[in-house]
């Protein structure tokens, strides 16, 4: 291997290493951490992004890559190069002392946010939240001044994408997404789904997710399921994946579809080809790309018929009271009910999209600086009422719902949507060579799990996110096949 | 504030950050990690040593040190830059490949010792043993070529600290507490323990923790206890200490006593100044005081009459059938019963010196090159013989017992029994002036976490280790303090 090989390797080894803390930190302080730890945990996050901040954007760095970039011999040496240079572009106009600093603001922000949540006091979150949309303004015209600001901040998350693809996209949902809803409230058949109010002990609803980590082929040598307020899955490498969930007493398919979901994400990182590890290219790549993962698991397979079917008799067992005098068919509707609600965690496939609508307009018009921090409850309540039809009750569960924010992640939120709909156009490719609902109603998820390999997972960040969703989709990006599933299954669940 | 003193605050507080990833690493391998994981926590182990070497070590940071030493204005500072020194000093000469690789072998040598240990097999945990002797003398050799090089490694826990010493204080002990034991075991009065060998539910004993940290005085804002095979304290900063025990569904009193000893060690952790946090002042000093802390408050204050009393109602509420019959009387010689057993944590005060004593002798040997390490358990077996009469039944029960030689932790062992001398000095002090029985027979540590702190906590690593000692004992340090104190509680116990 060359020199400049070789010191490539071992730069993204000190690189790995303050990922790995900086993962480890997030995960024990959603997880783990006691509740008023914050301020130790927000001087050392300033730190390490000051000496991430440091080794990526130093002259000898520069130097090394493009030594490297001459150097490189094989593909895996030349994305490295490629992914390190996009990471140091993307930082490098930032002034060093604003990049820790948000780092620190962050670790700060999100226990403020949780507390403020809690007390449903959104003014207690607000001037968290000002500093975070002031900070990533500021960043957005570093990092390119002759773009949209909004359009840098997506970019971040999603290689490519723009505030007029988003528009384009969400025009294309809205317009099958508001009619659909509106036929299923005017003449669906009616979702029987009197029996999910009812007391889930705890004890068995976590040993239902040791059968579904089970499923999905979660190894638990490797993976780990935590439990927190807020889900998420955090990497450290591809051998040690952590998932966490939240148990409601009240309604178990709150956990479950939360084990299903972060289980797609943890399943996408744990496969991913271990030659990538403490490399630039370990993990998932774009955060649309992983939550298509985490969707087609909990909704294409985790709300299919034939899935549910297989769940049914683990289920019986677990909660024969609950449970008794229901069908299969009963609970297969009752998860897939489409009932605007104030909270996106608990969305159905259906109205999903519109709980992200109402984010991604406000975010952007926060980032636009047509929307004040202290306005964003009322426009908050106000997106709901006119595209949801209902108002949240408290800030707690309209505008204070969700961690991203307070986590900086702003842009963050269309991919999800995306997600859903490179899902769903994967599945349909999949399926002409795959039964997939025979393999969830056997239970045996292997033959999705290798072709899923095959198709994206073993590639880390190897490959470029456009070759990425081509690959996975089995050709170019077409929401049309997004809106067809929704139409098609909705048809049927509502007999419209 | 000088130039050089802003610098020296910002040097540490990089230091910091590679501390807090340390222990956050560490508290998550024992506690809270997937269980085969260790690959990608030694890379990131092994790079941060990588940097801390390079940052204590560099030239930058040499010249920073003499900058600042001249220019320190307070107590505080000048402090500072002495322990900067002696740390860099330490690491100096030995080789950065070297002593990075350490890092890496040790967060491979945990978890291995961790599967050996559930399988008895010392073979399986040897070969790491072995790299891990070998690097210990290399590294003394590196430090001071001049010095016995067990000498030096005990100096790394304990400054000042010498064989020579060591050997003074066990023969000390020993010389009392061989015959004290001899005369229980001929005469002492019968105490019964036939009631601890029961069913101890699990939640019962969580929720007895949770009482425990109460009447501590812990913070659970600021504290966290976990689980883990092996109890220990890890500490991020004065205010984010996570302690852990491990629950025996048949003994509640290995929990009861591992919560009391570890939160010892929190306390102390938790009341250093917060002025001192992130910097080389921060947590507390030497392991031999540390332990002291332990020490006092699991046996001085926890197997005292006056706690046991103020525990029982609290006993009789969490296990009213597994203690009915039995008197608080007879609880407190129950877990003051001096018993030669196998396992180090689990040991009466009167024979944990014992066990003290045949690890310093055997590690010594293992550093003196006197002993290899596949002849290590059948000397363990024959110390385990010669000193406590007893042989192991398995390795698992003998040699394999402990995690410090797997955590690269070699001249640790004495500071353990020095801490407990330590205490007794430490209490007959205070006793002169504070009731500590009345304190702990109505549940207000308060008065006694008060004196603690004035004469020890708050100081970090503020004073030098002696100053510390004789503040803490109100004088210098006198193992007569300990013999007579084991002397006056087992001679009054057994009624000799």
């Amino acid at each position: 291997m060359k020199e400049s090989i070789t010191a490539l390797r071992a730069l993204q080894r000190q690189l790995y290493a303050f990922r790995y803390a900086e993962a480890l930190i997030s995960y024990d302080e959603a997880a783990v951490a006691p509740p008023e730890s914050e301020a130790g945990r927000a001087v050392a996050a300033e730190e390490f992004a000051r000496l991430r901040y440091a080794l990526l954007t130093g002259a000898d760095t520069a130097a090394l890559l493009e030594r490297a970039a001459r150097d490189a011999e094989d593909e895996q040496q030349a994305a490295e190069v490629r992914e390190l240079k996009r990471e140091a572009g993307r930082i490098r106009n930032i002034p060093p002392g604003e990049y820790a600093a948000f780092s620190g603001l962050v670790a700060q922000a999100m226990p403020a946010w949780g507390r403020a949540r809690k007390d449903s006091d959104f003014a207690a979150f607000a001037p968290y939240l000002e500093k975070i949309v002031a900070a990533v303004r500021r960043q957005a015209a570093c990092i390119d001044p002759a773009r949209d600001p909004y359009d840098v901040l997506l970019d971040q998350y999603e290689p490519g994408l723009t505030a007029a693809r988003c528009d384009a996209f969400f025009a294309a949902v809205r317009g099958a997404v508001v009619p659909l809803l509106a036929e299923v409230q005017k003449r669906g058949a009616p979702v029987r789904t009197d029996f999910l109010e009812n007391d889930w002990p705890l004890d068995k609803q976590r040993a239902l997710s040791r059968r579904l980590m089970a499923l999905w082929g979660l190894d638990p040598a490797h993976t780990l399921l935590g439990e927190s307020e807020h889900p998420f899955t955090d990497s450290l490498y591809s051998g040690d994946v952590r998932l966490t969930t939240r148990y409601l007493p009240r309604d178990f398919t709150s956990s479950l579809y939360s084990v299903l979901h972060e289980g797609g994400h943890a399943l996408y990182d744990s496969h991913v080809d271990a030659a990538l590890d403490y490399t630039a290219l370990q993990g998932g790549a774009s955060m649309g790309i992983h939550e298509s993962q985490s969707r087609l698991f909990e909704n294409c397979v985790g709300r299919s018929r034939a899935f549910v079917e297989c769940l049914w008799p683990t289920l019986c067992e677990l909660f024969p009271a609950q449970l008794a005098g229901v069908t299969a068919e009963e609970l297969y509707r009752a998860v897939n009910r489409a009932v605007p609600g104030p909270i996106r965690t608990k969305a159905d496939e259906l109205t999903y999209p519109l709980h992200i609508m109402v984010r991604y307009e406000l975010e952007k018009a926060l980032v636009h600086g047509e929307l004040a921090v202290r306005d964003l409850p009322a426009a908050w309540n106000e997106r709901y009422r006119e595209y949801l039809g209902i108002t949240p009750k408290n800030d707690a569960e309209g505008v204070l719902q969700d961690i991203h924010w307070a986590g900086g992640d702003i842009g963050y939120f269309p991919s999800y949507a995306l997600g859903s709909a490179y899902a769903a156009q994967a599945m349909d490719d999949i399926r002409q060579a795959l039964d997939v609902d025979a393999c969830a109603a056997r239970g045996d998820l292997a033959p999705l799990r290798e072709e899923l390999t095959k198709r994206l997972w073993r590639y880390g960040c190897l490959k470029e996110t456009d070759w990425l969703v081509e690959s996975l989709c089995g050709g170019p990006f077409d929401p049309a096949h997004y809106t067809a599933y929704l139409t098609r299954k909705y048809t049927a669940l509502y007999a419209l």
